[in-house]
């Protein structure tokens, strides 16, 4: 007799699904909190809250939304396209840039066939993409949990289509330094396509010539997102900057409505709010140096930064999460990542880290203490 | 030398965009029109814009944006649960219903092994999915129109895993009769999931018992939608509804935020529209005889429509498409579904239907005599 499971594809069987941050309701409804009492530094969002003239496009769009979004999303990829010195048809929009690494898989990753490369510790989303297609997914140590791109590339094969990369990188905060990411760019064999995920980017002083690989027409994707900067994660808007050839295959693995029309006003809007770019930089800037100096001062090894969150090692972080919990603070501990022993804290507004180092210390102390939870 | 189309797996390569209704802006800026002076009866929106409640919700959610959506859809799932006399752990939440649809796929189609089934003239993106996934889409003949059911399950292959069945169905507007379908779920083979895609369910007098069905722990697919009746289109929410042990193998298949935040505080406010529900049902009820009734005072054959919109013959559709458009009134053309004499016309609010049916005459009489243009 056929059963059900039977049915299921093995790359589905295998899944392991993502652990995503606690969400504040859900954290409130446990613990009996007023959801406004709950300080949720685990998503690694604007703290400062969205950009306000993407608030106003969205109030304007509002009246629409019984229509169906532009499918192509036209005026947000010239948009996109004129902010980064680019052409619309290097631009693909995703529900959220995690869309643009599915449609990577679409386009290039054969079941059974192809095969992926990251480094350990990168984002959790690779991996999970890659279960999804049932393709294996090689990772490559990362000493320091820098990456290696010298071992990485040693570790290209054959059935190797795709190549994550990500600076900085989330959760570790490390980022790729400029000249080893070129020469790694620039002998990318003609085979593979190296996704390039820079959802944190904008945080950097410094950032790569990025930009300038997609117009030469390398094999390569950049993955850009507006829920860090622009502070719009709950609206899914995501993006790829590909050459042009590239950036129509993928356009062909989406669906044809895959962005909602209140998140294309939004990040139109958002690409002009030049003042909460510049505010988000200076209060991520200052709030990185206070968390840093706070964690040395307790003794603790963290991982310098260039996003806007601390991954800092805790001892056991399954109890730091559970005793700042009862204090009503979110962070994210990295069990799913591998790392028991850390925490990764997102950096919140100057009044919020006031707070949170207030409280720090005494949670630091409890969970050397107690005994863990199940939950993490 | 490998070059980049070598790389691109074969689903990609074959398929063949879905072609979406024309936005208002693009005819806008095409036919220079004001987009006010352009009305859309193209993609089966509610005319009467969404629902008064889900704005008022949004609203109130707009200032936490930043914020990552629950990704679970916690209150949402809960909500439709509760409208429909099932558990949350029978729904699953879709960036559009046409995402469940990619769900089905990723848990139960391998590439070059499997099949899909469904009625000729069925909803495109089935196809398109199949072409994604490289699977074969085998069409059953649909005598005027309808789903014929025996044929249908006559042609179930040992290699057959999803059924698409689509009541009522767009473009034809046709219902599948409640016994028919009733029969045939009661018959779904061990080795087969039927997917039963309800998106126009609500524009039903006597929907059919789908959700005892899921109740009864068949191998069931319920694919609903927010863009039809409660107007919310361009948020891009749908949902499945399906036997928990089911329902949590394509929980397995989404990504971890694929529904946005105020699709989620939209689409619960909605539920609760009953006044909106009523009022939309009246005037699509009213505004389908008024357009069945002019096209039969035009000698037009017509598909009796159990929907919001209605598909009528009209010699060839794309000539009347650009009549229209040159009058401002955008239609749907069904040239890419294999039915070049017709289009689907979809019904708008009453004010609407009376300046439709005073354009439409001249507009066919005009189709009738010029040449066609290119487009379409």
């Amino acid at each position: 007799m056929t059963t059900l499971e039977d049915l299921v594809n093995p790359g589905i069987r295998s899944l392991t699904p993502y652990e995503p941050g606690k969400p504040i309701e859900e954290l409130a409804r446990e613990q009996g909190f007023a959801p406004e009492e709950i300080c949720k530094l685990a998503s690694n969002e604007n703290p400062l809250g969205p950009s306000p003239l993407a608030l106003q496009a969205i109030r304007e769009a509002l009246p629409h939304i019984h229509l169906y979004p532009d499918g192509a999303g036209h005026l947000l990829r010239e948009a996109i396209a004129s902010h980064h010195g680019l052409a619309a048809e290097n631009v693909v929009l995703g529900n959220g840039s995690n869309e643009i690494i599915e449609l990577l898989f679409h386009v290039f990753v054969l079941p059974g066939i192809h095969e992926v490369l990251c480094s350990r510790h990168a984002f959790a989303v690779y991996r999970l993409m890659a279960q999804l297609f049932d393709a294996p997914c090689l990772e490559t140590p990362d000493p320091e949990f820098r990456h290696d791109l010298s071992v990485l590339r040693k570790s290209i094969g054959a059935q190797t289509r795709l190549i994550f990369l990500t600076s900085p990188n989330n959760p570790t905060g490390c980022r790729i330094p400029n000249r080893e990411l070129e020469e790694f760019v620039r002998a990318i064999p003609p085979h593979t396509v190296v996704a390039l995920d820079e959802a944190y980017v904008d945080f950097l002083d410094d950032p790569p010539p990025s930009i300038s690989w997609v117009r030469e027409g390398r094999n390569i994707v950049l993955l850009r997102t507006f829920s860090k900067m622009e502070g719009l994660a709950g609206l899914r808007i995501g993006y790829a900057l590909a050459p042009a050839p590239l950036a129509s295959w993928l356009q062909r693995a989406r669906q044809p409505f895959n962005t909602n029309s209140l998140a294309q006003a939004a990040a139109i809007a958002a690409l002009k709010d030049h003042a909460h770019r510049e505010q988000t930089r200076r209060i991520i800037r200052e709030g990185r140096i206070r968390l840093e100096d706070a964690f040395t001062a307790e003794g603790l090894t963290y991982v310098p930064s260039a996003a806007n969150f601390v991954m800092v090692r805790v001892g056991d972080g399954d109890r730091l999460f559970q005793s700042l919990l009862r204090r009503g603070w979110i962070v994210r501990p990295l069990r799913s990542y591998g790392l028991p022993e850390w925490v990764r804290v997102s950096i919140g507004t100057p009044e919020q880290m006031t707070r949170f180092l207030e409280v720090f210390p005494a949670a630091l102390r409890e969970s050397a203490t107690t005994p863990a939870s199940a939950t993490g």
